[in-house]
């Protein structure tokens, strides 16, 4: 019973995640669609207004999906492998998007005379998609060719989790600060601080990221919605087809670490194994 | 010897961690007294500066220390409720502080006729005040007061730990967006855009309470260097001191909780050993 109340804590939240990082995108369509130029390739301000548009449906909506998308139950009857391209996949999907943004910025900015790279807003997201990219290059390199040693895909582990969480929520202090710069800068009269419509809408998206960003780093440390590796393991080794529905014995299974012991050494399944040991 | 590695590697990034929090002070020192207008209370300039310079020292630098003050493993020998009332302090002068530099920017405002709340700054910094007060009495209802109930205690340990950690991040973030919004309002000729000497001081300084709150993150959430629960639980019910020196072997030990059926059941004893067991 206490997993299927796990189980749908679990389901709760990631619907409240995902209906506000759905919301969120919603809210900056109408920002530049109804508030502002809307979207163009001009130079102009419409060329502008591809960057904040492609920030938050790729650097923080994507990338929010991408780091709990282990923690899918449904999913963990799929192989290692196929999450993984999956993980792989959604994270340079947002690098693409977020790379396309900064084009539209610099484009903008070059044409407007506007100067580059001056604002701390602009230190940190740059700060951010650079280590982006390093983060891509070295998870494709230590988790997804074959050639990287086994000790270093574990020892590389926490690294890499912390650096993707740290990476997400720059991304969204950086998009705070991208608001507050655009609100003061495109709102003239009335100001930001007389509070006109959309100043007051802008800010309710703020908060929706926010809010998103805290819900997506609940999700991905709470241990007990980690994806297991123990049943997993098994249904390799068998090849057995796991049951297709979630009941309450399967959904959040308690880790049985100590069982692990029985696996046959010295083949090619023990690889297998002690590569979903450590979770890699 | 892997103990004493992982000890010294705390220890580097306690000191970087300190050493980046203590520059981010000096920092907003020099910009409050050097570039700007210095500090008073007289509705004014002078006045608004408390802002910045009590939310840096004590909303930032006093929390994160506050956050990772039951990782010191000089510590260790202290009494877990002595711990307590440190964290507890730091956390509680941190948010007086935090209130002060409020009222400053209240007064400065009401002075000034500038509106209040208007900004996402101000959204994000005042429900990161609020849910900060809220940690705070929540915290010390359950773990400081002898009342509360031994289940209650572990199982709001994981949302204290969460909300803690978020806060922290929620004030981080709001002080970038605060950053950004002075140096706008603040630097009129040459303007934020013409890259000024302040702006990128002040940029600078963003970027060492970032980086700061990356490492305290990075050392409250690394398993290995949680105070441990088992060698505690020893001194305390053998009444033995424990050595003073930090030596390889107790600098981080192994977590040993196979061995902790050997305690009696059915007295106080246990109970003391069952809130140690929790971490609480």
């Amino acid at each position: 019973m206490e997993a299927m109340e796990n189980y749908r804590l679990f389901l709760s939240l990631l619907l409240l995640a995902l209906s506000l990082g759905f919301v969120s995108v919603v809210f900056v369509l109408r920002w530049v669609l109804h508030f502002r130029e809307g979207l163009g390739w001009d130079g102009g301000a419409a060329e502008f207004n591809w960057h904040p548009l492609l920030i938050i449906i790729g650097f923080i909506f994507l990338q929010g999906i991408a780091i709990v998308v282990y923690r899918l139950p449904w999913t963990w009857k799929c192989s290692k492998l196929m999450m993984k391209f999956i993980h792989a996949g959604l994270n340079v999907l947002a690098f693409i998007l977020a790379a396309i943004s900064l084009v539209a910025v610099f484009d903008f900015h070059n044409t407007q005379n506007i100067p580059n790279m001056y604002s701390l807003h602009s230190w940190v997201g740059l700060t951010a998609v650079i280590l982006y990219s390093l983060q891509i290059v070295l998870g494709i390199a230590i988790y997804l060719l074959p050639v990287s040693p086994v000790p270093l895909r574990a020892a590389f582990m926490p690294l890499h989790v912390y650096s993707g969480l740290f990476i997400f929520t720059s991304v969204i202090a950086a998009a705070l600060m991208g608001i507050t710069e655009k609100l003061i800068f495109g709102l003239k009269d009335p100001k930001y601080k007389d509070s006109p419509p959309e100043a007051t809408f802008v800010n309710v998206l703020g908060l929706l990221i926010s809010v998103f960003g805290g819900l997506i780093l609940w999700i991905a440390t709470r241990p007990s919605w980690k994806r297991p590796n123990e049943q997993l393991l098994r249904s390799q080794l068998n090849s057995e087809p796991t049951p297709s529905g979630i009941s309450a014995n399967t959904a959040m299974p308690e880790r049985t670490d100590a069982e692990t012991d029985t696996v046959p050494k010295g083949n090619t399944l023990y690889t297998l194994y002690i590569l979903y040991i450590y979770n890699i």
